[in-house]
């Protein structure tokens, strides 16, 4: 593998012509602002129509590591973007800015300081499996508007809804025009970073009806930290981005307490409703604790005996992780209660590690702290439209067509989970 | 048992003057028509406030069967409440009132041939547990509009958000007067069914502010049976009141299908969406499948390894019984999703027996044959406000103070579950 | 299939010459006595040697019902054998014994009023799978002692040993051989029915070493049950065969309480130890409740939620069928514990129905009633030898080289079972 | 807690003379050899008789950690012992000889640089609950040879049959004087450390019949480490105790394979059968892996949901934590059966902690490395009496009366795991 990566790393100075630009990494602070795509409801099994204002020009690309072929089909797949929309600024993290940009004799763009992802990022797409989508996602943890998520897949399909990476050209085109106006309302070469002249420039190439890109708008958890005092405990690496602007982690799968190395249960109060009126559920005393969202049944909750809950059930998942009880069977609550998870004094001054989507906080909790758990709200109240839609993974799927959500997610069921395989022979 | 039910029928010869009209037990063909009340949406954890347009005047009183003490209770609260509210009518099932009416010197009224519950009764009102519930709600299985349902409990209180039958005065009034209109606004004594003068004539009794009363409103199942051919099978008893008029069967708690004395497994296609764009999700292979509300998720689902489900949880349980095979989990799906159970070939011409909240159909179903089942919808689509409710059973929940719907649910939980009860000791 | 069975019923009659005894099925009265095996203890898995005193003669074949392809693999099974081994008489059930006797110019034998499988066959021999082997077990669920199995499959080999039925000549002659003493010890031709003629006879065909087979000894349960006043209650069809010689039933896989077409959950108090020291484990409210061996671990035990217990764990499974309960985790106890399955009155007078190895008893149990269960003695005590072996299924197993018993068991966990399938991708 | 400490410690000094030999704490090198019973066969549930041939003199007390009241019932406990049994030692482990010693006027034991327990200890006798007698037995971890062990606790019962403190007096003596022979065979006083003077002392106290206790000889695990190249790791702390005369580490409960801290999960490979003839069984890609002892079974394999075995069926359980499947079922294995958890390269170098009964080593291991474990033995091959016993933990339990070994398991399950608590209500 470390071979491999070598050779991959020099290949490109035979394939591409030098040139003093073609080095260049530069901050995605210089990149036109982000247009934010409105979502339309359809009468489509729950998706959602994504209409892009003006086309989306800042594509954070995000791909599965220490992968040889997906690297290579990011390659592959980046010069097809920048040749076929050359209005387009790729994104991509820092380390593989600084590994992909040899190969490219036109800037590419990462993080650097006093940026943000959020700002600027119209579209994410990824490389990769479940996994990958998981980690893009975490890029925008601490931001509670995140852009549209294409997502390929080199080898079997997950839950996520990836497409297959073969069918790239097509679905980044699709995606690209989703949400189209007809050609006759389209000026001739409008301009500035909002202008629709991206598509303006597709059109020879017979763009067609522009159907819009189905979505399917996956809820998050909004989790904070609060301390004994019902103080917010500040961010911590490695959710300390310098772009927060939200006070509050969104996790895509699950937020996990666990005892970690302390070889004593951790003792878990659960209280459910807002502070003031809460109500005990339970105490878990267990190696540990998830609340996930639906997306995250088929991930650790899946492992700890949680039952699988469709993406489109609006609901938080508690499953506990091997209780000290024989009748702690997994909940599954409204998606707007808040849950709050409080570490009990008898955990006798052991620390309880708390993970977002897999990625541990530096610092533990202590007794008396709290973790305050509640689905994101994904509309604005009071206004309904395209544009209210302001919280959400919004992950565009395959499809659209007949199956709507299930293709993916029936797939998924049956060819990763090898769900209800059967056993023996009858008769 | 028998000897304490024989004196009980003889006891009340000595307590009530004879007279020609206490023997009178009459048709509620006869009734004024249903009044049908408004539910308004509250900032209170999506609980409904129940408005009347004016009082409800035909009550349905179901009781538990074969027990004394719940016998002599209903007297008790039936008294209570025609004297209160002489406007009442009182209504019994059959049984109860050829076994009632001699108790009163006032005429009760109960289902003859040609008229329904649903036409009539303006509320519910149960003694008994969980299964008295249940069997209220039945009455009204093929009805796509249900009354509120108020219910008592002589002892444990069950998941179902019974109150305690000694607070049955203050909570029968609270339900009465519940969306009463400022004193000002009440017209002296108006007249007609649905005149307010109920409410007019308790006014000297101190009614207070009039708080609404809470209501959960608690999806049920609609169940269609069909045979090969695509045809919708018939009713058939117990499903077959004279009064059906919708073409489905409506289910609280579950819809079963199970292989009964059929030495050989049950073999049953899951199939997801609308005909003609279905997909497969499995065939069970199993001694029998579920299919069941967020209510019904604390029943039989939850004795076959079905997850807890909050009744606020807009979704459908799948959940196979003793099925073949090591990875079938039980699966949550929107509520709205149309989930189809096709009867496969090779359960070799045997019948396979379709229940419906615990009561079996007569007959059983054979190859090509399908159970189509589909989360009822509780709202008009289009019309938004008080009056567009339109199916769920409204059941009037205890507090609507601090706790709202948690506070019953958590407390079936701990109390009736012995949910998470830890085992050993740590250390 | 119709089609089918009836091509091959005609079809003998063209491929073998008419003869008067070709028509013949006699009853196994005439039959020499049966020979019972030794088994001898070997360093080997805890895996037993055959050993037979003289060769093999009354041999028993059953099959698969409805099967073209396994009637064809018997005709051509059981024609080799009696070519190869002209002493072997070949046993059949009744309706077997119709269908394939025409197939061949020698009497054969099948079960009639008076005679008794357990006192004639000196081994069984299955074509099917595991299903077959269990009803083969069921011929001597009244016999105390049953002769050593030896299965065939045609398809996927499952958890009780088969072998590939294109093995079945090699697999056979070592069954046959199996024990054989060397060849000096062997006298011309010996004769009576307990003589090793059968073996001289072989000799010619370079018998070899003649390794023994190795034995996997299934233990069963003893199954017993007793009305209120703790009297045994008859056989009853369809275990009341004429040759019943055993006052209990035995089972390979186990015996089912259930509640059947009552709508009520059974209620079952289970207790352990002998009558006058019995102490209640519990009272299970249930649909059903399981006492299972080891052998039925992998069948209706596991999809009631048992775990996996290997056949040579010398023990006793105890599984609830959908229990009222969060809290009923299943139960393994020594095979030798006595476990009393009572009726509570609580049934209210509703039947329980029970079954043996799938099979259910006519007349089910009213409350009172009890099942009494333990683990069979495999070995008479005191006697420590090669023939104080007395109960338990002898399983003829493959290999008995390097993998022992473990071959089949891991093969059926990981082939049938598709246990432990990984789900999603990590990372 | 700090202050009552610090009160116990000062309070003897007012109770006891002051004496030079009050302070001595001497090392239990200088007491005399172990005493080894032996265990007698019974007709009683499997339980065995013990039979000391000599008063067991050398009496280790093993009492919970920071637990006032069970501090004080040692010192009324120790009181009594040595005050009735003049010639008995008093062994503590070194923190509680610390803090005990002062209160005592004659010298206490404890162990020393070159000392070990198991080459001195005749019996051990707990305070505490079933974490005490867990702890207990890991001072024998590394010994083939364990002594009998009498167990008390304070307050609710455990699963490893613990006395009631109360009775304290009875069960000491009970367990002293069992197999105790006729008094006619005892001689006036004998001498040397396996005369049966102690025994003689206690003759005028009417000692009764010397009915014999009876004693659940509680199987453990047997635990190596290997390398990659095949060679066995040496001990390490906490292991690595000076007297480790054993290569192996036993277990009372479990072995725990882990990830820990890894992100990523654990990835083991389970071979059944004795190296060179092994058969891969799965390979577990989960959170960790258990090997249980049926003692094991209501520990940590319940919460990760395991079955639960009875102490006396020889066995094994296999039991995933968190595992990467739907179709894990927990597996139970016959006790001798070698079982091998192979770390595989697929951690990427990641260590995989292992711990012993709770108790984890300070090394973790990597790819390549093997934990072999199989069930110890627990009878000399060949050898069968009452003195052929090497291996378990003999368990003194209550009653051998009616219940024998049931009384504190089913009393264990009940009261302790409240198995089978039923919900809801039926009808």
């Amino acid at each position: 593998m470390t071979l491999a990566w070598r050779c991959l790393r020099k290949a490109p100075q035979r394939l591409f012509s030098t040139s003093t630009r073609r080095l260049e990494v530069r901050s995605i602070a210089e990149l036109p602002p982000r247009v934010h795509p409105g979502f339309k409801e359809t009468s489509d099994h729950d998706l959602l129509a994504l209409k892009w204002p003006s086309p989306p020009q800042n594509i954070l690309f995000v791909r599965k590591d220490a992968d040889e072929a997906v690297h290579s089909a990011l390659l592959e797949y980046t010069q097809h973007v920048k040749s076929n929309y050359p209005d387009s600024n790729l994104v991509f993290e820092p380390d593989v800015a600084e590994q992909i940009h040899e190969s490219f004799d036109f800037p590419v763009y990462t993080l650097r300081n006093s940026s943000s992802y959020h700002e600027k990022v119209d579209l994410t797409t990824t490389l990769g499996g479940d996994g990958t989508i998981l980690h893009a996602a975490s890029l925008f943890a601490t931001s509670a508007s995140v852009p549209p998520v294409l997502s390929f897949s080199m080898g079997t399909l997950g839950f996520l809804g990836e497409w297959k990476f073969k069918d790239y050209k097509r679905a980044f085109r699709d995606v690209y025009v989703s949400g189209h106006p007809p050609p006759s309302t389209l000026t001739d070469g409008g301009s500035g970073p909002a202008s629709t002249s991206g598509w303006s420039k597709l059109r020879g190439k017979s763009m067609g009806a522009g159907r819009a890109s189905r979505v399917l708008m996956r809820n998050r958890l909004r989790i904070g930290i609060f301390d004994l005092a019902g103080q917010r405990l500040p961010h911590e690496p490695p959710f300390a981005h310098p772009d927060n602007h939200s006070e509050d982690i969104f996790a895509l799968n699950e937020v996990l307490l666990h005892r970690g190395a302390n070889p004593h249960l951790a003792h878990i109060t659960i209280l459910l409703g807002t502070p003031g009126h809460q109500k005990v559920l339970t105490t878990a005393i267990a190696d540990g604790f998830l609340v996930s969202t639906p997306t995250g049944s088929t991930a650790y909750s899946l492992s700890s005996g949680g039952c699988i809950v469709h993406p489109l059930v609006s609901s938080l998942l508690l499953t506990p992780i091997c209780p000290r009880s024989l009748s702690f069977r997994p909940v599954v609550l409204p998606s707007n209660t808040p849950v709050t998870l409080r570490i009990e004094p008898t955990n006798r001054g052991k620390e309880i590690e708390v993970s977002v989507d897999g990625v541990r906080r530096q610092t533990g909790l202590t007794a008396g702290m709290e973790v305050r758990v509640v689905g994101e709200e994904v509309r604005t109240p009071g206004i309904k439209g395209e544009r209210d839609w302001r919280g959400g993974v919004p992950s565009i799927v395959q499809g659209g067509g007949s199956g709507g959500a299930e293709d993916g997610w029936v797939g998924g069921l049956n060819g990763l989970l090898k769900f209800n395989y059967p056993f023996g022979e009858e008769g």
